[in-house]
């Protein structure tokens, strides 16, 4: 396969993260092509060039419709806030490019739903930004559970809880803007929660949610005044799994103390797997068939027995960090476009997991359960 | 004061700790009296007996009516299971002693009240089994919420988790049945969990419930046969606290590798804290005003700058265990006899403690949250 | 067998737990005999009064020769400072008395052997406080070593940290003292930690050892200047163990952070175990043999399945706590008086464990390998 | 400055870290020129043009001679095993090259002093593997130290613990061999320990080491048979620092279950550090002046607090991975090379670790103390 170029929209924390695993994912999955860093868009020229300058890019530019319907471009990249996801995703798919698109997909389901069906009309492959479950320990968890190694899945505990709005003077910004980011922890933490769940365990079948906004007030950097937020600081849920395991769900920006605190507890009846990614190097499996006086939670260390792990290091222990998820991100992307196969997550992943953050506020504003199971789903938007 | 003289049923698991602790407590805590270990009751003479001598009863009777009449007894301790709690405490209550009764209380909120109200007309004191809350690190915990030291309190996250009937092959028992164990999970384990959000958090003002079997059969040592399980094995529910705190709790008796889980992490405005009672001589504290790139959250040993610890040992990081808590337990309710202030948690606490617990299996069956706020409640009672 | 009675000198931390412990351990374990609490000695006569009420003594006493002479004791126990040790252990032996003393078991080898010798001439039993092998955690490690679980064992790191003394302003005391405590951390920690090693490992054959004063002068509270430490603060060692297996020893009273430090890391072929006192409920355990991608140290929580547990508790990972290894403790050398088995660890262990600790400073003063095998040992005494 | 053109010789573990870290630098670090790729070198020709397409290396050659003279390189990097180390290196001093070498530097002092010596009258900047000394907690670590934070600092305990030998059956290979690895455990373990203490704590003055091959003979797969292992698989040793400040060091390559194992626990009379590779995103702090009650070790996350982290991520928490380590290490080099500072750590640095490594192995051998200041090596040198 000849290199692929991408074009790659923002310049922020995902935008350099990406472009760090452009660079060097041919170098850890040789099997893959290099991609070629073709094109930084930036709405402003100046920081787009000088970003493309920092990051290796061939050209800058402050024009993203440009750049999508450009013959220069196989793979648009789009690293910009959600409100934008829709639009630019729409474009790049209409002008033929294969889309690689943070999480979350859109900022409602509706919209999440357009973005699916144009992609599902055009011969390209998608992808979303749900890095955690590139995690090596993660795929084995998820081996553990399919194999029966745990036995049947009957509880699941998730959370992903981080901090960074917890202090009531941390400026408004547009995660806090229902315009531009949809809901709040819900959609920035819980996506990739759900996209977890369902990786591991399979669909989830109906939810129960709660949404709280803790701090409704924030000092508005623009206005030098207080301004509303307008989505949840913290989303609780119970939801139970097709399989008929039930769960919770944690979501929360202003969990003090927590940075990226995406934690899983998985209870079979054979045994139990935990994970924390604060500690993602580290996967705790119980297997309940030691002999009694030496079971225990064994803290199993990320290794080359772990898939994908031995293309960063073939020793155990020496540890991935967050960037290396996005070098298995984009390896799956680039595997995907060359064999054809689709790539989990791709664009319908993404979708339905938007269609459960959706159920998720449905099902608070209502005070009801919601059944998100797919027949659901799809009646739901015949209906709608 | 002179010393009490204690009447104890049950031969179990409680019992012997309680007896543990009834031989200790004086020597710990020498500003109480060391209590009288007078009559040891089992339904069976014999082994009755049997433990009165191991145990160091004085005396031992298959009589428990009997031995709430006699003058020879100051204080009843119940440790029998669930269904016999009400009968053996309005009896005791009725013959004028204190009373000490593991936990749940009863098997319902109506049976709770029954005692309560028999209670609060005596003048007596009473204490329920809520052993953990008595851990040092706990009333630490306490101290740090309400002084304000991590802040306004904005997110709850608990459980109690345990595995004694993670197996489908174990055999069905008293905890199983409805009749004599009331819930199952929820009741064994929520109530302890129950009484500890309230204990750290102030009243809970409403909860939503989730309850699953998830082994519906168990063989029966009766029959051979196998025996529907009539209880929960699971409980879920999301909480709001009158505080306005939103909250979860994961409650299981299935929680594979889980063996004494009950969790904790409250987070607030400042700080949060952590708790996991198999480590339960380590407090984790996060606080928000250390300088930046040195936050973290702290793993504070339990030592003599905790209460109550040094009446144990005076060197911190020393370690208590279970059967400790027990004794500080006791220490509480003979303090409460001689001082004439309530202890916590008395049956009034444990009866709002089964109230809730009423209100998440009502809440599960009705798919709808309940308000458990005590006008609430009040008023659910004067209308039943 | 009648009940054992105890006199008990000494009223500071060892005196209340080995207090606790009298009053607990015929409850705990019902097949020993509960021992009487007779008299209570301190040099103060009425602190000695006060102390025997609050802790449940029938009697007190200044008069501590007395109380070993009396007809009226059956076992003397030793709760003093460590220069005392000898002439009191002396007393009682010559009393016919049984011995129970707290570490280290005298001020130097030369004294502690004086002490076994007269021991091993009468007819009684002995016991010293090295109560941290008496956890089931340790017992099964034991047990893992010494059936091949782990394999042939090839390393080991053992350390026993605490930071009592990390502050130079802590007042100079009685640990200070060359005539009062005889080695620094060296003999108050390390001869737990010496003990320990060899309990698990077995003998000892050679050390080398490195000692320092990290405070060489603390503020004297009777002369208000400052007073010259007379012992060291901490003492690390190169040892050998006589299987061949080569370790490292770590010990300190400065170690600031530290409170009950004693951490053990034990390799073998097979596999590894780890244990760290300040979560005395926690023994890890590494197998090798698990398929690939599964191995990781397990975190065993303490449970029935080990050894003495379940007479304090049922239920799993419920845990205990210092106080009841002390009880442990005391249930050893009740069993020991009545079968007539030895006990581990009697006087004859804490004398070789003195004779190590003075091998570690001499070997510190000479800057070379001891040998401290039995052989040399003996021939080294025999020689002096 | 314009792009520097690298060569790397090796196509192993670290070359393929070295090639990865090339790779991103430049995206990472915006304030150092993308590095060129320019030419791989391995004896096999063929598989030079393997790697080199697969890493993205401009061109493949099996001369690494010719490489090292080419004008078209202008830092040689040398990923080999041990015994190459020299004369590569020394032919790309002569050919005015820079130099990137892995650990450790050469198979002896004296070798590492030739290659010192011929890198400080050449006009280049070197740079060692010592890659653990990057991690952003490390320098967060060192400058607690420095500073004063945790106060004048008195123990160190230091280990570095693998067991990639645990299993004897594993065959024997180029690492067992003196004359192409030099010393076992203790040149690839504890090289990369000593560099670390000496970086964090400052010049060491003396050891006292110990030896031991576990694993005396491996199964060879060249003849079939057996064949004897020449160097150690653990290395024990006593240090004191410059400083005053007394240490301890633990190296094995026969630790069943250590993976990644390098820890360090440095104490100082205000506070301590603690910190384990195996979680390289977690240092633990203790600050003796919080108050009573209140203190504990914090488990403080990398994060954009501490130096260079934020390169990687805006978000803390998110952690990076070992090969990240080798960012920042030739994020140094290149820096070194653009400002004409020197790099920590260069061949300066590694010839010193070097000496300290030979000075363990020599008080093995005559069993006593050894002096490694500065002074000390020279009048070692000289009289040589």
């Amino acid at each position: 396969m000849s290199n692929l170029n991408f074009g790659l929209i923002g310049t922020g924390f995902m935008g350099k993260a990406h472009a760090i695993a452009l660079r060097a994912v041919g170098t850890v999955f040789p099997e893959v092509a290099h991609p070629e860093l073709v094109c930084l868009v930036d709405k402003n020229a100046t920081v787009a060039q000088q970003f493309a300058d920092a990051w290796g890019f061939e050209s800058a530019s402050d024009d993203w419709i440009g750049m999508c319907r450009s013959d220069a471009i196989d793979v648009v990249d789009i690293c910009t806030p959600n409100h934008l996801h829709m639009e630019m995703a729409l474009t790049a798919i209409e002008a033929g490019k294969h889309v690689y698109c943070e999480k979350p997909l859109a900022l409602t389901a509706a919209q999440a739903r357009r973005i699916r069906s144009a992609a599902e009309s055009a011969s390209i492959k998608t992808a979303a930004g749900f890095n955690y479950i590139c995690n090596p320990l993660i795929a084995a968890a998820r081996d553990m559970i399919a194999s029966g190694e745990i036995g049947e899945v009957h509880e699941f505990r998730g959370s992903y809880r981080e901090d960074y709005l917890a202090d009531p003077s941390t400026p408004y910004g547009w995660r806090c803007a229902r315009k531009r980011a949809g809901a709040g922890a819900l959609a920035d933490l819980g996506s990739h929660l759900i996209c977890m769940a369902e990786f591991l365990l399979g669909p989830i079948d109906s939810v129960l949610g709660s949404l709280t906004t803790v701090h409704d007030l924030r000092p508005d950097p623009v206005s030098g005044g207080m301004r509303t937020v307008e989505n949840d600081d913290i989303a609780q849920a119970l939801v139970v799994f097709e399989r008929g395991c039930p769960g919770t769900m944690e979501i929360s920006r202003v969990a003090t103390g927590k940075k990226c605190g995406l934690g899983l507890e998985v209870c079979g009846v054979k045994g139990s797997i935990a994970f924390d990614q604060e500690r993602m190097n580290e996967l705790r499996l119980y297997r309940a068939d030691s002999r009694p006086g030496r079971r225990g939670y064994r803290r199993i260390l990320a290794g080359p027995a772990h898939p994908d792990y031995s293309a960063f290091c073939p020793a155990p222990g020496h540890g991935l960090g967050f960037n290396d998820l996005k070098i298995i991100e984009i390896r799956n992307l680039l595997r995907s476009i060359e064999s054809g196969d689709e790539v989990h997550a791709d664009f319908n992943t993404a979708c339905r997991v938007q269609e459960i953050c959706d159920a998720i506020e449905t099902s608070h504003n209502g005070q009801q359960w919601i059944d998100v199971s797919s027949n659901a789903l799809e009646q739901l938007q015949l209906s709608a």
